[in-house]
């Protein structure tokens, strides 16, 4: 912590499932942070690392909607689709990601929010995928810089509220 | 095999994976089989256990549509939802699926369908669960007798094109 101005993230990777579980606190109410992941315009702003700007190529979200945005670095573009299996105003989210770079990857993402006391909310994001080694792929690919940077903005996203 | 009349179905339950692995060969082209599987009145003509009848709710077949039908026993009934996150015909299928009854619960399954000599084809769906547990849960719950039974009325229906 970083005289309590950050919050901390922790990526739990654990050894023998393939799974990535993310668990993060965040200093707004959880309807402040559901909406954040839900509102194309607000997920744009702050998702990824801090050298990537993101848009919308198509953004349905409701239980059974999809997805689709593309992140650029430089001259670099790199796209992104999903599901959105279930909405679940403001606690679950559960949605599906594959990365267009690497077609025949896919991971199921399950998503909750806890309230805190002190209107904070605790945010926890299972990541599942199909084996080991998709699983240690997804982490390789820069996924905790794209994770704590893109929380960071999150967190200056929130308190400009 | 009874008699060459059936083919076999084999269900791997990894120990260590929170995966389910279905392997099963049919004796059609793998147009048919993944047209079987996407055409809403053909799916609910051969899914699941042979006491039950299913009709769909909604069924967006694209990548990024989603789909909810209901199945009955006598006067029981159980829903089912899910996203289709890939077509990618005739070859691939992803998509997630919930069993109403346990609304937190989901998993995703990658079918993929490799043609074979003959104009036979193999197919693989390799079901992912959030953990051990739920999968034990996804088994437990009679999947192998629907597994089983659904295949053997979509050889039926194969045969009847």
């Amino acid at each position: 912590m970083n005289a309590g101005a950050r919050q901390e993230t922790t990526i739990n990777v654990p050894e023998n499932l393939p799974v990535v579980e993310i668990l993060r606190d965040f200093d707004a109410p959880r309807e402040h942070v559901y909406r954040a992941h839900v509102d194309p315009d607000l997920a744009m702003a702050w998702m990824g690392p801090r050298d990537i700007t993101s848009r919308v190529d198509h953004w349905d979200a409701r239980t059974g909607g999809s997805w689709r945005y593309v992140s650029s670095r430089g001259e670099d573009e790199f796209a992104f689709y999903g599901s959105f299996h279930e909405l679940r105003s403001p606690e679950r989210i559960v949605q599906t990601f594959t990365f267009e770079g690497s077609p025949d990857g896919v991971s199921l993402q399950v998503l909750t929010l806890e309230p805190l006391a002190g209107g904070r909310t605790r945010l926890r994001a299972v990541s599942i995928a199909e084996s080991l080694q998709d699983r240690d792929a997804l982490v390789a690919g820069g996924m905790e810089t794209g994770v704590v940077q893109g929380y960071q903005q999150l967190d200056e996203l929130l308190a400009r509220r």
